[in-house]
């Protein structure tokens, strides 16, 4: 059966002061909308039965989480401490395999947005088939708009088959995020795609693989899973084990390959301010203005409210978000330097703005 | 004996959202200490007795204005209309010639910025003995750093005399706000003043002149001045006479001529945000920063809180404004269109926040 495993472990710092420490880009209500892992799990609804979706997020968020999603609490797993992906991956498939030997498990993350959700949900129904029927692992690529030094790349090998319209190539290799010029080399190559970080893999298999590549990981995850053990004994275990991805961990590793659909879904992992003005609907201006803000001989801005009008007036390419506690402005070319307000928040001790 | 008139009747709309309709640019404390009316009031009483400083502002502010100032709500006189300068020193001529016949009277702008208090002192003690023994106006003049067009000018004639190291000329005349090529040529000749809108002259002489050269402001200001009419009543008499400053209305139009003296006290009008930056003292990345506000790799700008952090990352030259109910952010080369605001914030009925 299909099993789902959302991500939802972050804790970004690009967004603030939206996003703080206790309160990730995931469950940001940045469009005016939904939160992202909200979307996220309304995306995968499609192809996965709610009951079989799980959620990993941070303990103290596990509560509010559950009752964000609608789901009962025993579907949310409260991790301990972050180890990326590999740990998180490998617990799940250990729990899931008690109750489904055949379980197929997409793995998710919780803070990306997808624009064509109807597209992704053809993708996501051929990824799964395809990994139960082969027993490989699927990885879902985005085709490059440009050539982008943020991402980690897949290389495509030849195709495998093409179903229901939906194209399905051999993975050659994973590649680590690229310096510029490679990545003008792989954005021109067209045989590249975005590593999304969704798979869709038979648990069985992952298991398998991390028995055999990762044995430390799979030792805890299976103590963990079969075990009532308390928190505390959990983060003692966790503790003791790798951060490691699952990609680097264990599909680089596989004998057999891995399969890789290419989507084209409006994809973006939203990685700062000025992503979100490039995806959604902004004014004639340019503007993307969220709440009753004045913007008088402005444009290409993103101005974000929360009760008090923004006025901006002549402004260019920038950001402003007002908080409860905090105004930021920041000009989007910027954006990547946001992080470095919370380093200057803890020297100056402002903990309560982080 | 010394008098003075604080003129505090303007409405600035220059620094929303700082200023309001019911707070303008003289009531604000923009630098973090005492608000412009305050050191106004203070940079006077060196030269003349609290007791006889009059303050005229709208009426809906008198009481406030008098606490303000710790003055007896007597010397505080509400406006019912702004009709420019002249009818009001018109006004206050009439009132304090009924106590005084040999009164001297100091007229001054409310708002302005005065750097060099003790240089203000010495020369306006000067402008007092002049003005009283010449029976003709004394104006001040302000030797421009730069070819501003935003100011009317004062044409120097000859010296008259030098009082105690202050030279005193004669004026040639009054010019209006020149284009650039001519503010050009003003600030090229050294020849010119900005005027700055603060004279002195014997009560008597002022009266007289209103007497010939404005009938009816005369008229109307000696009948206010008389009765102890109704604010209604007075409300009527002023507006039925012109709008007019003084030097328009009856200055330009003295036969025995003006006195000048050129005042090097680092003035300033405060006409924007930007001058607030020039005119304060500035961190060393020239920010000037009022509040809790945390600026990384920022720098040129105007950042003023009011309790909330504001918080600046990678901004150059912009003025950031927070107050309870609205946040402005503005280029410091766009602070001449924050005016335009008011105008959005009527068409929108945004009444609350003009």
């Amino acid at each position: 059966m299909n099993w789902a495993v959302i991500m939802a472990g972050g804790s970004g710092t690009r967004f603030w002061p939206e996003s703080r420490r206790h309160h990730a880009k995931q469950f940001l209500n940045l469009f005016g909308r939904k939160t992202l892992i909200e979307e996220t799990f309304d995306r995968i609804k499609k192809v996965v039965p709610v009951s079989r979706i799980l959620v990993f997020t941070a303990e103290n968020k596990a509560a509010s989480t559950a009752k964000l999603l609608g789901v009962p609490r025993s579907q949310v797993i409260g991790e301990p401490l972050g180890r990326n992906t590999a740990p998180c991956a490998v617990w799940a498939a250990s729990l899931i395999l008690k109750k489904d030997p055949a379980a197929v498990l997409g793995i998710f993350p919780a803070d990306h947005f997808i624009k064509d959700r109807a597209a992704f949900t053809k993708i996501l129904r051929v990824a799964y088939e395809q990994a139960a029927r082969e027993g490989m692992p699927v990885t879902l690529g985005i085709k490059p708009d440009r050539p982008h030094t943020g991402y980690g790349y897949l290389e495509l090998a030849e195709k495998k088959a093409t179903v229901r319209g939906t194209p399905v190539f051999f993975l050659r290799r994973f590649h680590e995020k690229p310096g510029l010029p490679r990545a003008r080399k792989y954005f021109r190559s067209k045989k590249f795609l975005w590593n999304a970080g969704i798979f869709v893999w038979r648990a069985d298999c992952l298991l398998e693989t991390a028995r055999r590549e990762l044995p430390s990981v799979f030792r805890a995850a299976v103590r963990i899973a079969a075990d009532g053990f308390s928190q505390q004994k959990i983060k003692k275990i966790f503790s003791r084990i790798p951060h490691i991805s699952i990609d680097h961990g264990m599909m680089e590793k596989l004998p057999r390959g891995i399969l890789t659909i290419p989507a084209s879904v409006g994809w973006s992992d939203v990685g700062s301010w000025a992503t979100l003005r490039d995806l959604l609907t902004v004014d004639k201006d340019k503007n993307l203005s969220i709440g009753t803000n004045i913007l008088v001989e402005s444009s290409g801005n993103v101005v974000k409210g929360s009760g008090r009008p923004i006025v901006a007036v002549g402004l260019q390419d920038h950001v402003v978000v007002d908080t409860e506690d905090a105004v930021l402005v920041c000009p989007l070319s910027e954006t990547e330097s946001i992080r470095k307000i919370v380093v200057e928040l803890h020297k100056r001790k402002m903990h309560h703005l982080l």
